[in-house]
């Protein structure tokens, strides 16, 4: 399959996820450099990455790197796996030629762009979490971050409940847990970090619970104006083609097909079954 | 680590399950057989199964069954994994040289002792739902079988929302499209199949909001009544050895500690991480 991709006019950035959530990431990419070419892997036959060691995410990570660069001629990585951006960052740039951009980092700098008090919420999943990499990323920009896991948000989205009642209620009760632990800590949080990339579903939702002084910073978001910054290449003077998206995963396509066309907010079409092995 | 568990006086049963969930099944073991010694794996770094080809399932358990008969000298196996059993239980069986029982054929004899009207509802997980392996087991009894995916209902039992109102107003709704799909299709139904692992600790709650009419069958306890039957030798003279329990799991063993005595019911102390490969 060498080289399928690069006979278009972008540039052609591979995006990886564990699962699909990483779609958000490539629904906000489309925007800020719509004329690119695009190969999205999810490595769905080995998720959720978050029960794992760090050795096998990056040993994981590094292989479907290597797909997205030697099979489908990725000239940019994005990866949109929030697991595989906190433990294996460094295991992916090593194992591939072209650059590389997580969702960590943009993020963090976002929230430090956004916060005038210094002090961040950031919210994920339990992984994310004992990771501590969002607030090791806000830490080295002087920004404080209070990071909650909130592991009921992923499979609520995944239910389609993103408006629904009980979703409201479940995200009341975590925000007020979150700021109550602020309170307590002496935080003067403004700034609220989606640090998921289930959460953008949710972001109506989250935006009518949380308190005006607070603003919420998606991870998706940050990621792809960065991405644009570092990866876009000039278009040419024709340069309104529409961005091709090529979507793979390793097991089990019927969910990605069947729920990805709500995180891309377009159809993702077939989805390519491959095979990484173990 | 040969033979380690076949020098006290019960018989040595092993345990199979993709995660913990499998824990009530332990715990309802330990009640009808608690002189045997009990040997649990949690397959936890290649879990969740439900997303997995059927092949790689069968890989996946019969490796984990081998490891329990080879390693452990489990004696019996009880597959207390509703996707391994209504994907593997052939594959599990030619594997290992011991008898070996599912979860989802005694829950099924039960529904259909328990039943007179002939139409029982089945709540489980998505994957459990798709395999259709309950239906399947209650037609060959002659009982009509409803099944419905509750995918909420195990990251809500994950979070300890055990009595929650978050999760009883999820329960509610699921309950209500249940019985509105059931009546729609002129059943009557008076039996409700727990079909999944984690479910038993929601018993209560389900019991306060099924109607008086609908009895709840526990695939748990009916597994573990069917193995009391199959397995259990008897009891020496001086029988009354408490039941010896070890875990071990194949990836990260701390969500395995942290939430395993709840599903056990008491401690499930040291879980020993093995590497089955993959």
């Amino acid at each position: 399959m060498t080289g399928e991709m690069t006979e278009g006019k972008g540039p052609v950035i591979g995006v990886f996820d564990s699962g699909f959530g990483g779609l958000t990431v490539l629904r906000a990419l489309l925007r800020r450099i719509p004329h690119a070419q695009y190969a999205f892997l999810g490595d769905t036959a080995r998720l959720p990455y978050g029960s794992k060691s760090r050795r096998t995410i990056a040993r994981y990570a590094a292989e479907s790197a290597q797909f997205l660069v030697n099979e489908q001629g990725a000239e940019f990585l994005v990866i949109a796996c929030n697991t595989a951006s906190a433990l294996a960052l460094d295991a992916i740039q090593e194992a591939v030629p072209v650059p590389v951009l997580g969702v960590i980092e943009p993020g963090a700098a976002s929230a430090r762009a956004a916060s005038r008090t210094g002090d961040a919420l950031v919210i994920a999943t339990d992984a994310t979490v004992q990771s501590h990499a969002y607030a090791a990323a806000c830490r080295a920009r002087g920004l404080r971050a209070l990071e909650k896991a909130c592991p009921l948000l992923v499979p609520l989205v995944e239910e389609g409940w993103t408006q629904h009642p009980v979703t409201a209620e479940v995200f009341r009760i975590y925000l007020q847990e979150l700021l109550q632990q602020a309170a307590s800590e002496g935080m003067c949080p403004d700034t609220l970090v989606l640090g998921c990339t289930h959460y953008p579903l949710l972001r109506p939702l989250i935006a009518q619970a949380v308190p005006p002084e607070i603003r919420v910073i998606d991870s998706a978001e940050a990621t792809a104006e960065t991405a644009a910054r570092l990866f876009a290449t000039p278009v040419s003077k024709s340069g309104s083609h529409a961005g091709q998206i090529r979507c793979f995963a390793t097991d089990s396509v019927e969910k990605f097909e069947r729920l990805g066309s709500r995180f891309l907010e377009q159809p993702v079409g077939r989805v390519d079954l491959i095979d990484l092995g173990g």
